[in-house]
């Protein structure tokens, strides 16, 4: 591998490109007309514009980017996060093209992305997901039977619903005889069909999510698991490593990922997501097979270079071992809100502290892309230092010429819920959002 | 404490301010009117203008700083490194008017100020000093004997002397019986005394110095060492944490310091420079009585934060017991040679890099003050990577609108010697400058 172009945009390709220039490799970065001055154009030794702004015309045009790769003659691509990183035909392609993919195979990419089946796959290989009915019910008999075997409170759902149509959370055996039939019927009405499911309720769960490596030996590495259960619809805006999960379970969510990886003949870098409720209640949501917005906080708290590690994974080679983990960080995602020129621009620095970004004073953020515009993470001894030192940070940094999150975050930052580590995954909606259904 | 005022400007002011908010400290900044757009201005909760652009009117000016803190209701003063961070008169002053100086005691100032009580001071508890005569010799007998004590190679040198006369280096006692009498002849007519001393002729040592903390219990800890062997002209350029010198050197350097701290009862944080020849080869030269500009690798590779550490001894707090030090880290000073506005500027950041500055875009580079500007840290588990993260760091830094010497630092980042970490305190003046003086 000698020459690498970064299928991606934005600060994720600059953390690319450095990974790359580290290992003494070639770069060729990718560009839409609208990203002309964007600063992945500016680092890479090569540059090529393959489209329009709008992304299936450039950074999600497969055509286009293999040839740039072709014409500059890179021997390898690596996808980032987001547009094609998880695209298995991309993948399928860029190998038929004799390209080095930084990325797991085409294959295991098509499996992982298809969610039932990833569920089925790694469960089968004894990673534990949502318990619920293993197959359709029709009968509060039936109903009765699965939710003991799951554990109330149980969520009865209809088998074709939507919407909350035939849903009912369910607290007790009581709740279950007054209102499966209730939930069945109003299924029966909605969608013509009175097939229900029972599945575990998971209340107020925290999202914690396993970060692995697969090598090429086969061994899988668990490296970290990180916290992001601070999240807006579903985007998280704050994550943590590690979690402040209890010890046995952690420990247990690190060995089956590590075994998933393992059975899966997995490579590369991975992250494994689950909902954990309480001490070994943890179950296993999706899992992405590419490098994720996060990934920092778990370099910070590994001493593993993720990036490098994929680099190094894809071209054969066995990345070194890492330090002993140690430390806590937080990352805050900067959001735009607005598309402009950025008019000033003061990021934070100094001790503990990391930035990720492709901004620059003068930049113009271009309205056709994602919202995060940059990475600040703190980093110290214990979670205290490292939300202190994120204080500050966020305290200090400004971004004028366009609209932010910076308030958004300095709010959140500064809740006892954030201080005291007391937040779970609908936190931030039920209690810091305005409520624009209060039905 | 309450309130500090930082006695200093530019990126330590910065540094100092950040590490007050993480401990819930108020801050006053002071400035000079050459500064009153500099960032530590505005990071501060206050700011107070002490005078004009010239040291003399302003930093150095001990009236004007003892009235800032006064009218800001001050109850701590850090006086950063340079300007008056090493005054005995300034740290007396200060306790004189109620205020807790961020320092040691001001008789231990002015100890170690006094360069030469300072080394019989640092003698007299177990450090080792530069072997030499213990008082002046006029006969080559005598010279013959110290020379035999001492052990070859030695200089021969005027008491009286100055300039290189009557001084000349001694390899061999061959050499002795030949070069002596000629030396005191010289010295003789040159300053009108033959009276002689010799001392151990150190060749092409390394500077490694010992960063110390004293806390208020009396407990001495050696943080770790730093390699400041790349200098111009005394000036450090390139420092490094840990050093390459033999673990049973190193050792015995870190336990003489941690004695030295403890015998000297000295509070707060503190360095001892020495010259290291070889295994068992080290030589002190004088104590730093404050943080050094290169003390961020010391944080990196020990997990100590210093200046939070200064802030909480000197509140009468005991510092949290640091992380086990790794991995690697080298600072390089980026310098300023001419003054001006930043036109352009893009600092590098991602995975293990650190930046202390307090440049911005648009701001005015002023001709009045030290001509350092930012501080570019690299971080990785090894030197190797630290290296490589340097030279991608450096390669990518724009600073526009003024001169620097980023470009001198990417050729000395790319000798062989560098890469190969053998070099001495004279190689940049040996092997990289021209020779003004060639004779």
């Amino acid at each position: 591998m000698e020459k690498v172009l970064i299928a991606n945009r934005g600060e994720i390709a600059v953390r690319i490109i450095r990974a790359c220039q580290e290992l003494g490799l070639s770069t060729v970065a990718v560009y839409s007309t609208a990203d002309k001055d964007a600063l992945h154009v500016k680092l890479a030794d090569e540059a090529v514009c393959i489209g329009s702004a709008s992304p299936i015309k450039s950074y999600l045009n497969i055509d286009n980017l293999l040839g740039a790769a072709q014409i500059t003659g890179a021997d390898a691509v690596h996808p980032g996060y987001g547009f094609l990183s998880e695209n298995a035909e991309f993948a399928e392609r860029c190998l038929k093209a004799g390209l080095t993919f930084i990325g797991p195979k085409p294959e295991t990419i098509s499996l992982l992305g298809d969610k039932e089946r990833a569920r089925e796959t790694l469960k089968a290989v004894g990673v534990p997901v949502t318990p619920g009915s293993d197959g359709k019910i029709t009968t509060l008999a039936e109903a009765r039977t699965d939710a003991e075997k799951i554990g109330y409170p149980v969520m009865v759902k209809a088998v074709a619903g939507g919407g909350g149509k035939g849903m009912r959370l369910i607290q007790t055996p009581d709740q279950l005889e007054e209102l499966f039939t209730l939930a069945q019927n109003e299924a029966a009405q909605a969608f013509g069909s009175n097939e229900m499911y029972l599945e575990k309720f998971i209340d107020r769960p925290r999202h914690i999510e396993v970060q692995v490596l697969g090598l090429k030996d086969g061994t899988g590495v668990a490296v970290g698991e990180r916290d992001c259960s601070l999240q807006i619809h579903h985007q998280k805006v704050i994550e943590e490593a590690p979690s402040s999960i209890d010890p046995a379970t952690r420990d247990k969510m690190l060995s089956v990922s590590k075994r998933a990886v393992e059975e899966l003949h997995y490579t590369g870098a991975g992250t494994l997501e689950f909902l954990y409720a309480g001490p070994n209640q943890f179950y296993f949501m999706e899992m992405n097979t590419r490098i994720q917005v996060e990934h920092p906080i778990t370099e910070l708290t590994s001493g593993w270079d993720l990036v490098k590690a994929q680099l190094l994974i894809a071209d054969g080679k066995v990345p070194s071992a890492a330090p002993t983990a140690n430390g806590y960080a937080i990352e805050c995602r900067i959001n735009a809100s607005s598309a402009g020129q950025i008019t000033g621009l003061h990021l934070p620095g100094g001790n503990g502290i990391r930035v990720d970004t492709a901004l620059y004073q003068g930049y113009k953020v271009p309205p056709n892309y994602d919202a995060m515009i940059a990475k600040i993470i703190s980093y110290g001894p214990n979670r205290q230092t490292a939300v202190q030192k994120m204080l500050v940070a966020i305290n200090e940094t400004v971004i004028t010429g366009i609209e932010t999150n910076l308030d958004f975050l300095n709010r959140l930052l500064r809740t006892n819920q954030f201080q005291q580590n007391q937040f779970d995954i609908e936190f931030i909606e039920r209690e810091l959002l305005p409520q624009s259904d209060s039905q």
